[in-house]
């Protein structure tokens, strides 16, 4: 027998949204949990830690942070398909922080999480593509080979288009995903993403608009019919979820704020479709601070671990309790 | 004679707008200078030097891009008030990447350059706290002690004003300053700020409106009548910029893509008011780049840094030509 050659394509990285409804599907849950850590708000048990103990001095400081972001990440592994990792968290510790926010996307990429870098950047098109190297991309430098990016980035829409491409282009080539910030949870949002245009649109709506176009751009969409492009849309106002629901048909909501930001399970219900599909629900504070709660802490007293553990399962259930992932 | 305890109170900080009036007018013109290095576009004598030499390698060009950086710095520094320095483009090279940004700020600070971190962020309220401490605020860690964050940084304003707080807050604290992203210079800037509210406003002039009423925030207006809080503003539409200019009369322009992004002296009239102050004019690739420029290139043939300094002397007279600095 003769070794016949085969003409190999290169390998075509998986679409984000197809890896993303995978890891939802195998977890049989569309949670998130969004990790926010600050230092004032560290369990006794890594705060107090010897070495571990001056919140004056940044190395210190950031040790315990990490310390407590690698169990959290830990402990939820086996029960979300998703973590959020804020970057402004690490920001705060300067380039120390840059780097301990580097360990923790691999520490969780190898935990089998999907890993959302939630950094908001924008600029010009020009700068997003240093952004969306910095942010999204794997690294191409031969000496920082092993190094991995988190597998989609939240990006800020002020820009338009040629703000966002630049990340779109990342999607496309390794198979990365976006979140484009659309409605956010806080309180003085509406002073912009709520204002009223001519068309009788509000601007929410108006990006989200743009992004339904964006999301439908070539080799975005997967085979699941959801597009790399994905929308952050706060679910506290049931008829504009509705409408931006309608309006964003190819992209999965990543939906902050559930719990502690006062977003509830029956709000979250018109960010799926009817089948189930279509967001990702993420908690933060409510689940890695769940022993500052008198419900867990009655429960597992000083164990931290286990309140952020009960906690996750049960924004677990009550996520599940409103939709069933098929 | 007895030693007589006086009252201390503690030292104010100077207002950032009145720092930033006085330093243009020491120079004699408000003018500032982009730092938006990349590795591809380094001067042959930097990017060929023995040890920097590598652009597969991460340190070793990110070394030439801080030493390309520095060099800059100190061309310009007796020629215009101010840098601004974009944190894109050295996030590009990871936590090392951010080491050399603040390496930079403390450099041009030395210099006696006002400084400006063109860092777009944006959050929520509680996460965009830490954003104002990573990026405008002194450190306050006990082992940073000497480090110094910049004068001033650009604020994204999808958020509305709990997104914009924490940064007017060290404003207020520390003499710092925040230029609110008002109107960008990029081609698609307009398919959200140029959509036009049911008020007849466009979304960038809904913001304006906004960020005028930031500006006259307790404790943000300086003896100038100025205030902390600014408005990065493209100058490319005339008819639009003499009606922001109306709109934000507390607020200094920082005016980006002068030159290279096609912002050009007769542009840029309308963004200072009849008495020659209210705005900074910024000139990158233009500046940085010049020994690209055949005209600077003929004259000074492989002498790259002596066609920067006679693009920034060019630029300083050509805004200088259009706005008269008393």
């Amino acid at each position: 027998m003769f070794w016949t050659p085969t003409t190999r394509t290169p390998p075509v990285a998986d679409n984000f949204a197809d890896q993303l409804l995978a890891a939802i599907r195998k977890k049989g849950t569309p949670t998130c949990v969004g990790i926010d850590p600050v230092y004032s708000k560290l369990p006794a048990e890594i705060a107090e830690h010897r070495e571990l103990n001056d919140e004056n001095d940044s190395e210190a400081s950031l040790d315990a942070v990490l310390e407590f972001c690698r169990r959290v990440i830990h402990i939820v592994a086996p029960l979300v398909p998703a973590v959020k990792i804020n970057t402004a968290f690490f920001e705060r510790y300067y380039w120390e922080g840059i780097e301990g926010y580097f360990d923790l996307v691999q520490e969780a990429n190898d935990a089998g999480l999907v890993v959302i870098g939630d950094c908001k950047r924008g600029d010009i098109g020009s700068t997003a593509e240093l952004y969306a190297q910095a942010q999204l991309s794997d690294p191409d430098f031969g000496d920082l080979d092993s190094l991995v990016g988190p597998d989609a980035v939240t990006v800020n829409p002020y820009f338009g288009l040629d703000g966002v491409s630049p990340f779109m282009k990342v999607c496309r080539e390794e198979g990365k995903g976006i979140f484009v910030l659309v409605r956010t949870t806080n309180e003085s949002a509406a002073e912009i993403q709520g204002a009223r245009l001519e068309s009788g649109l509000t601007v929410a709506e108006h990006v989200a608009q743009l992004v339904a176009g964006w999301a439908r751009d070539e080799g975005l969409i997967g085979s699941s019919g959801y597009s790399a492009v994905g929308a952050v849309v706060s679910a506290k106002d049931r008829d504009s979820t509705v409408r931006l629901r309608g309006m964003l048909p190819n992209s999965i909501f990543l939906v902050p704020g559930y719990g502690a930001q006062g977003t509830t399970a029956a709000d979250i219900a018109p960010c799926f479709k009817s089948d189930g599909t279509g967001a990702l629900i993420t908690a933060s504070r409510s689940v890695i601070y769940a022993f500052e709660d008198m419900k867990y802490l009655e429960r597992f007293t000083s164990e931290w671990d286990k309140c952020v553990e009960q906690a996750c399962k049960d924004f677990v259930a009550e996520v599940n309790s409103v939709v069933q992932v098929k």
